[in-house]
């Protein structure tokens, strides 16, 4: 993607928003889909789209809209879905265990291939047909293993110190669910924050100020 | 908050992590802050910090910055985190289960008082001192009840049916993980959306055109 580093963060983060939506009208047997019908039901405009598209090349024909299913593996490749980034999760509590249960990992371009905790009665519990290792073992697990993405699920205080082992080890992209902030320390990491309780907060907010 | 209702949704987005980050402050027993020295840890400008704050009547004092447990408790009160909404949980599977004893409800402005499961095999199920109860009682506990905001860890393939019901019961708050468009079909619903898969997205994204 030669225009990818011009991009922003707002048209990559709707990026998922229209795989999801693709996705949905191709399992409907929607074959094909004007940009105006597409844009109602996202609830954005069709100019919009037609923009965000231009930024990676544009894929509708004028006058005629966007087939569906071409449309929705083009953005399966721009996002890498068909890809297997190599990934591990650390802490395997209420949250990691969620996590490692409930996403579809290998259709969103990750596979994971380790899963650690710090607390000794986990050693050996089975997660999605791994078995839970001590954290003990992380260093020489990367070192080996060579994961490339690295999944947050534990309290902030024990996140410094794993992320700086972590990134020792050379991981630099973390799906983090602890509210350590990665990039002060690292700079060059990417990171993706998921911050439960903003959300939380958030809408605690608008409930009362509707 | 007589301002309330002009302030622009970022600016709302910001107030948790003003929360988090001053209450983190406190913690550490630091009592007294520049606004400087706050953007500096929160990533932002001082300037931004202060516009924000005015947002909301301004609370440092110039060339003194903040006194932190009275912004804390400030922001605290703008977000409502004192009060107790009435809150129910819909869906008992993983992710629901990570949910109901992960977060921090009470701190954060939430009474959990209901959690619900079309699986009978979850009924009577133990979750944070509550009993998962069947999702054919939702209707009447509703009605009973009157819990004011939902949280939906269900598939989207459930959530049209489970949304008109609770619309129809009264919620209008939703706290949302599945991928369903409650505020498509209920305009008037006011919808926090947490989409994970779209966060790993665009994490695969940001792995392959860093």
């Amino acid at each position: 993607m030669a225009k990818g580093d011009k991009i922003s963060m707002s048209v990559i983060r709707r990026l998922p928003r229209y795989y999801r939506f693709l996705a949905d009208l191709h399992e409907k047997g929607i074959d094909h889909i004007s940009s105006s019908e597409l844009a109602e039901r996202m609830g954005l405009t069709a100019s919009q789209i037609r923009q965000d598209l231009n930024c990676f090349g544009g894929f509708g024909q004028q006058g005629y809209g966007y087939i569906v299913n071409q449309l929705r593996d083009k953005i399966s490749d721009i996002l890498g879905l068909d890809d297997c980034l190599k990934t591990i999760l650390i802490g395997a509590g209420n949250l990691g265990k969620a996590v490692a249960t409930h996403m579809s990992f290998e259709s969103r371009g990750f596979e994971l291939i380790g899963i650690f905790d710090c607390d000794p009665t986990l050693t050996g519990y089975e997660l999605r047909n791994l078995y839970v290792q001590h954290s003990d073992d992380l260093a020489g697990f990367c070192k080996s293993a060579r994961p490339q993405i690295a999944i947050l699920c534990i309290p902030i205080d024990a996140a410094p110190d794993v992320t700086d082992l972590l990134y020792k080890n050379g991981i630099r992209h973390f799906w983090n669910f602890s509210h350590y902030d990665i990039a002060r320390k690292h700079p060059d990491a990417v990171v993706e924050n998921v911050h439960l309780s903003d959300s939380l907060m958030t809408l605690c907010y608008r409930a009362h100020h509707g």
